[in-house]
């Protein structure tokens, strides 16, 4: 029973990170699993996948108070907040009309703290209690009684150098971090990190939705800055695509080694050069049916295919999220604000045309994501199991949890294996969450591992191999870093 | 080994009910899980949403035998020995043309009891081994050579006051159980039960499929009579919502809390009343086409929701069961013979005209079940976990089982937590499996947080403060009881 | 550990079959697990489903060597090397053009060694560990420094007389093995079996996929050569069906008891013989559309259960897989080589036609399988726990491994049961793997009860009644042995 302990004259509930977590409780497993994490949980964290902002570490400013950090901008802490009632205005999230909303850091902490019971279970409470334990050094579990000393004491820590995000970058052992940003970027960030002198390796990747999927907001204006910026003509196929070259070739400078694309579904296309032209037209003109704009997003996955093939730029497909399903929400409050829902996502025949082409090349990285588990064993692991181009990423986004984890590992290591697979991923905005991800993927392979031992599946040895692969090395030589 | 024993100079095989069944085998979770259910075994039964007939508890007549409580209105019973070749006459399942049915209860208890077998591994039979043991003291196996003695041992029960339904009741330690009526229904039973100054709470639940469903039997005859008895001219469309208006609020008076609605998808509609009003006159003219009377039952979901903004009643909704799959069966025998089965089902698109309009509603709880357990991980644990109207039902039907019920914790927690889950409904028409129904739950729930605990993955006291609720709080306060 | 040790003067890496692989790691599990997996580990090999070649066993000339054994007929092994970038001709996988390939066994034998930590964690290692430590008494791990050995051991064992096919066939333990063919074929191996004197039980099956696919290449031609065969004008639908008559009875003097249908979906119709003689017209005129193709085979479905009927044969249908997803493979390797893939398969609604006239009939067996998990639970379970000539094959191909086998029974027994599933099909072509995957299952399925008696859910006694039914007794039955 966790007891609540007499701390300075107060009742307090302690907060412990126990260091068997997430291992089986059965002995012989969990010693197993103890061991061969102790050989992993030091090793650099790689991201080559994420959505952290390039600016803390071009401008190294303290990160303001608590609420700031680990509220407003967490859409699994607010979307659960409100799924319980309570109003994201309360929790400072931006109005689009510029409405007010609370601005009291110090109230907006108090309404987590005192639903705080709301995370039970879930891997946002496991992160949480990392960064509190390990990064802030509280020893103290949240709740509405202890909720403005972990506010003050999070706050006091914010304000000392330690605390601003190179510090943090170091002590938490990135080795190299990957952002993501759009064709249109500048890269101003990463150009000025990279004047700086500073020793962290913070690189971009492409990520080109807002000018290849005609449904994009402001997709024809987002195609014609994406022209100027490239000094290239993007009213015309050729023109696009040489767009597309020429800023791929100035992310590489940036550090790139992969792109990124987001599509609601994996479907790819490969059609002539003249349907390919007429889409464009008709993208531009905004005179495309939804039919069409799914065929172009679909073509320029095997356009990016083909281009990856000569610049060796790592691909990697996110599909099968319905964006901004709450109309109400989106008005309000924009994109990215918990209201993106799953759903049902095929791989056999959406990847075909684009395999068809591509599949049987070695020298191509294609990086498989789904937010449908039902694809892992059914659709996933056999593909990556066959086609020489294909990799399976991660469990992702919602699925990116103990559970989840260990249903990515069962489900499709028995067709794939292991080096189909390529480490973790913790595509994340929340820069304090990243070491307490990596984490619980390591204890979770490892808790994989030391199971298939005990089960006389794989030999100790071959854990021990393993281990230092899924945590490190698969993911450094898959992304190319 | 699971000996014979000698008992009144027989070998007989006995039936035991272990005290830590369905708890983990691996001892520290099982001593967990024995602690944490401790606390919650005997906290009353709250039954938000079944099936049991309200005129037992109204005339409290005994129940005849042991094949007319067990086998014959057990659609989960008879539908197992059906796939096995026994025919349904044989069971004294009655037939639509009169035809001849077995007429010997003994008889028909020992076929059920030469298969008994046939139930090794499935919750029928913990169910039944349960209310055996704890409701009639039987301490032997049913087999072929017990049949005898169990058949009359419970019927010489059956014959004592203590075995009539308000006892049993009263003894399962039942706080409120909700039947479920048709719009139809006059409620008499329910009326006769308040009249009557008894204590058990029978309450009602409005289920309008006969009404609302225009591929109902007797769709039109069933909205003339509706409207009969609203006192509403129900061949327009503002009589008909009027009618059920009025009709909710008459099952208000018996109780109701609830709304129910099985549908064979979870579309729902946002439609002109114009519309509205073309669709009902097809439907009452017998000409609506299947896709029409889709977006009919869609519409009238979104009217439930309506409704229920203004009375206050909780919406349930059932999706995805493809009713009377078996025509010989559906031409013999009639509805709910075991002859309904799953069908994939979508629930992101489907419920968007209805969320579109209401779910940022915070007065709405609409409770969402499914057959398809793919949708717990990927739309229903998401969607639950960001819209305030939305909260997710228990595994049902199908997935009523231990498995299914670790599946739907495993699956759905780590997005949806706990509290957008809504505790358990035995959703049952077999009074006696009741008891064993919510102990099964209340079993599988105690486990899942031991393991969670056991994982370090929540605190001791926390799975202490949870229990409870999943095994009574949250359904009394999602169905407002 | 899995140390290295010294033997004759090298540092070696042991091969050892754990006693208790695949149990629990739970002691009290693994214990029970143990006991009742004594209890059939040693029953005889009933394999009702499988693709071994009939020519082993009539002509009885050894095996040539390891590469020819185990690499190159195992779609399993180079599907894997293949996705991590080996040309299939370095595995001398025959090209169709009759370009080269490798010809040197031993060079092929070092590519696979080099490669076998892809392995690790897939039910391929446990099977080739198994028959390289069962068969051929190998005590060493291969790796790139025991490969020269282990290829010259096994190429030793292999030239003696107790290697040849029928030898091992009959220390394999195989008590009836069944091969799969075409209606097309002669059948001659499995006459001189008959003819030889040898008293091994080898049968065919009825797989009439090129006669009754009218997309499989050379359908007409195909039907043409069943006519001859079978003196029939298959140019009408009377004569075609007449054809498939007697070719089942002629299959049936060759030990048949069983016909098996590879279809892309589970589509079955039931059509007018007017519409069925249109589209086997359209269909020998190469004029049949996709749709029409389909509704075909679903006919032909239909016709195969009416003609189970009459002559007694089961049947089974093997769904979902998407043939020769990769046009490059197919065109260079042609067939069966890795890149078949799975598809989402629904039962529900395709079956029907064929259901609502036979599905109630209980002297027909028809046995399902699936390539989609997600229908265990959702329909193929709820399926054959209603419907009398329903049965549920074993978890097949990407699935047919210790968790797939997991998930099989975690899905389906709760609702249909043991009794409505039929044990174990290896459905192999790699002989020396088939004790490996009958003892994986039977592994599982010790494992698998051992958890429901360690959870009570069924008694001890029950689960050594039901072990045997699982290895042995119930595939002998199903399949009428």
């Amino acid at each position: 029973m966790n007891e609540r302990i007499l701390h300075l004259g107060k009742l307090m509930t302690p907060l412990t990170l126990h260091p068997d977590r997430l291992f089986s409780p059965e002995p012989r497993q969990r010693d197993l699993a103890r061991a061969i994490y102790a050989t992993v949980k030091d090793l650099p964290i790689i991201s080559p996948h994420g959505h952290t902002d390039p600016q803390w570490y071009a401008d190294n400013e303290p990160f303001t108070n608590a609420s700031a950090l680990f509220i407003t901008p967490d859409h699994y802490v607010f979307r659960m907040l409100y799924s319980q009632g309570i109003a994201l205005e309360d929790l400072a999230i931006p109005r689009r009309d510029g409405g007010a909303v609370e601005t009291d850091a110090r109230r907006i902490w108090r309404i987590f703290a005192a639903n705080y019971h709301l995370f039970r279970g879930t891997p946002t409470r496991i992160w949480l209690d990392h960064a509190f334990h390990q990064v802030f050094g509280i020893r103290e579990r949240l709740s509405p009684e202890s909720a403005d000393r972990l506010f003050d004491s999070i706050n006091a820590s914010l304000a000392m150098p330690e605390f601003r995000p190179r510090a943090l970058f170091e002590r938490f052992n990135i080795e190299v971090i990957a952002t993501t940003e759009s064709p249109l970027d500048p890269l101003t960030h990463h150009a000025k990190i990279r004047a700086s002198g500073w020793k962290g390796s913070v690189i971009t990747a492409y990520r080109p939705d807002p000018v290849v999927d005609p449904e994009f907001e402001g997709f024809a204006a987002n195609v014609a800055r994406f022209g100027e910026l490239a000094g290239e003509d993007t009213s015309h196929w050729d023109g696009y695509l040489a767009a597309h070259r020429k800023r791929r070739g100035f992310f590489k400078t940036m550090g790139a080694t992969s792109t990124d694309h987001g599509h609601p579904t994996a479907q790819t296309s490969d059609l002539p050069a003249g349907d390919c032209e007429r889409l464009l037209r008709k993208a531009l003109d905004g005179a495309i049916t939804s039919v069409e704009a799914e065929a172009f997003r679909g073509q320029m996955l095997t356009e990016m295919a083909r281009m990856s093939l000569e610049d060796g730029l790592v691909m990697q497909i996110h599909p099968g999220s319905l964006r901004n399903h709450n109309p109400f929400v989106f008005a309000r409050f924009g994109r990215d604000k918990g209201a993106d829902i799953p759903t049902r996502t095929d791989y056999v025949r959406a990847l075909k045309p684009l395999l068809d082409r591509y599949g049987n090349e070695r020298k191509l990285t294609l990086i498989l994501f789904t937010l449908d588990e039902t694809s892992y064993a059914r659709e996933l692991a056999p593909l990556a199991g066959h086609y020489p181009a294909l990799r399976l990423g991660p469990p992702w986004w919602f699925h990116d949890s103990p559970e989840g984890m260990l249903r990515f590992r069962e489900q499709t290591t028995e067709t794939a294996g292991f080096y189909n697979t390529v480490g973790f991923n913790d595509d994340t905005r929340a820069f304090l969450s990243i070491p307490a991800r990596h984490d619980v993927a390591r204890r979770i392979d490892c808790r994989y591992l030391a199971q298939l031992v005990a089960e006389h599946r794989i030999d100790e040895d071959e854990a021990f191999e393993l281990a230092p692969e899924l945590a490190y090395g698969l993911a450094k030589r898959a992304y190319k870093l």
